[in-house]
């Protein structure tokens, strides 16, 4: 017997618990300082009212034998991917219903696409990079090569065109640093892709966030229906993070190594999955009712109020960054030359907020840090007055 | 880019599509007849009413920002692995609140658990068996051997001294011949598990039917906790198959190969997973409460008499079968030495019934038939007299 080694290879990430550790020590040795978290990767709005009216009937429904339901579909249930079909239609793009996965989340998709590849291929991701889809490739033996994200390309990483990949992650609007990539920027990822017979593992996670006219979906960029799976989430985009829907795209023509994508992965998903919750498939339609959209467009705005406030104040502090206008994050260089670390502890000291040092996500991440526009109104605020105080 | 070439050693499974596809030609050509299902594998009853009550809460919860919660442990909320914990204790078996991980669902655990070993590893499992168990190991391309349940046996696969394994899939009370291991015949398999330094993947997910002193835990079994996690599930215990909730068990001592499995499984969920939502979390631990355990037996008790109702006419007939006391399946061999798919033609053709065919589930079930006792009593019922009186 042995265990899968290749765990042996993932590096142990502490970034939460050591930000946890010093926020603590630092609340018990000065109590009478309020601390402001700005670090938090969570939404704290409620759900919108709609959607838990829809998921309450749908507990109804189990309740009497006429309306009970049993197995879901594996891919989720066609009036759900309806209703997603529709959502993409509202912003431009052509998605059949029969293409939509409907998951547990984006997260669990992005860590199990990759069971339908060969452990021989070659993961692309970008630098910095939200852990998930590193670890999950290492995890089964995956070699990583990494595109680099910096301030010359505004953290929005090219393709170099001497390296080959054959599974290419991207996240746009990105995490952790809030950029988002333009048609033009998405059209080099996919003909990068095509030439080199990989495929773009599209993460759209944060994509209710875009307010200018980035791409809401790859898939409105020509050629991604022949090189892109897209995964969605109603985490950010509806609150969902507790509630746990997410979905993902594959195009019925979309072929690598004489085999269907789509049906590879319907095979992966019947085997090892087992549909999403019935109350909770209900709640997700109704978020992309007409209702559902107004309702939730309310706490998307509240977070985007907030994100205003932290770029503004950068923007008059003459500090660098990306995000904040696509995003709920935003990402900033440390003044002065601070390592992340340093830059944490300056805050947290001398203004008593919580941020989080880039580094916790990739060798670019060094000297950098993500604010996130996930609190309160209030406290962001004033966490925003004490680091213009701070920096002036 | 290549694809995972293990997925072209997977047999496509047209079991139940050739079932519902010769079902639905019988219908069309006898409008005139009432064809009754017992093939079907999923529950009818609808939920217990304390669990509904809990879940809409827990939906309620997520209406205000006070109550609202955003992403989950990845293992499970507190409280409701506790209610887990308890639950066993009723049952004689100490297992800790920290050994438990909540799931989505069985089926997700026991296609993913193979994550955390080599692809190495050779796969034990019986024969008839959870397509399941064969189909997730396969696609990582791990060598499975078969232990032969049969009529000599009663369906209760021995070990083999002389084939090792590394990895062990137990079903029981087993999908599908509804057989139970007694704690004398589990022993057996714990110390070959212990022998071969094999890991037993203990699928528990039916042990709510059990009526006599069989295991309700593998973990009664002396020995189990250094080579055993169980794989537990509310679908058929409390009838969430629509609402999605699961368990696994991994004792902290768990160790092969120098690693803490409890450790790698840990990792592997916050890797690739993201928890359970929030109510159906709160209908979960409802379930395990005091009336929620009273409420759920009205409906297993239903389910029984269906399964007493068949095992009854079995008897009088003279057909042997396994199951039914303990189990909501009932296994039968086909009469007058027919093959699985000529007893369903007979079946339907002759007397209107739908059941499964054995031989669905492997080698094994050649000549043998599932029938089970999820439908209604009264249809349960019509059903056996029209088998009594075409089989006597």
């Amino acid at each position: 017997m042995k265990v899968n080694s290749n765990f042996d290879s993932l590096v142990p990430n502490y970034l939460f618990a050591d930000v946890a550790r010093k926020t603590n020590e630092f609340a018990a040795a000065h109590p009478e300082q309020e601390i402001i978290k700005l670090g938090i990767g969570d939404v704290t709005l409620p759900l919108a009212p709609i959607v838990v009216a829809f998921m309450k009937k749908g507990c109804d429904d189990l309740r009497n034998k006429e309306t009970f339901k049993g197995y879901p579909e594996y891919e989720g249930y066609d009036f759900v991917r309806e209703a997603i079909s529709g959502y993409y239609k509202r912003f431009g793009v052509t998605v059949q219903p029969d293409e939509i996965f409907v998951s547990d989340g984006a997260k669990s998709d992005c860590g199990n696409l990759p069971d339908i590849f060969s452990t021989d291929n070659t993961v692309l991701v970008t630098d910095p990079v939200y852990p998930v889809y590193v670890d999950a490739n290492l995890m089964a033996g995956r070699k990583i090569v990494y595109a680099s994200s910096n301030k010359e390309n505004n953290f929005l990483a090219i393709p170099d065109e001497k390296v080959s990949a054959d599974i290419i992650y991207l996240c746009s609007p990105n995490n952790p640093t809030g950029a988002a990539y333009s048609a033009e920027q998405l059209k080099v990822w996919v003909d990068y892709a095509l030439k080199n017979d990989a495929v773009i593992i599209y993460d759209a996670a944060y994509e209710a966030f875009i307010t200018d006219d980035s791409p809401r979906s790859i898939f409105s960029v020509e050629g991604a229906r022949e090189c892109a799976i897209e995964l969605c989430s109603l985490s950010k985009t509806a609150g969902f993070t507790g509630t746990r829907c997410g979905y993902t795209v594959i195009p019925k023509e979309l072929k690598r190594d004489g085999h269907s994508l789509h049906a590879l992965w319907y095979r992966r998903q019947a085997t090892k999955f087992n549909g999403v919750s019935w109350p909770v498939q209900c709640a997700a339609a109704a978020v992309f009712s007409d209702e559902g959209l107004l309702q939730i467009r309310d706490n998307l705005n509240y977070y985007r109020r907030n994100a205003k406030l932290i770029s503004s104040a950068l923007d008059e502090l003459g500090i660098y960054y990306t995000g904040g206008k696509n995003s709920p994050y935003i990402w900033l260089e440390c003044p002065n030359g601070m390592g992340s670390w340093e830059f944490f502890d300056h805050l947290l000291q001398n203004a008593a907020v919580v941020g989080t040092p880039g580094e916790g996500f990739g060798e670019n991440g060094k000297g950098y840090f993500r604010l996130t526009s996930f609190g309160s109104y209030e406290k962001t605020a004033e966490a925003v007055e004490r680091i213009k105080k701070l920096l002036s």
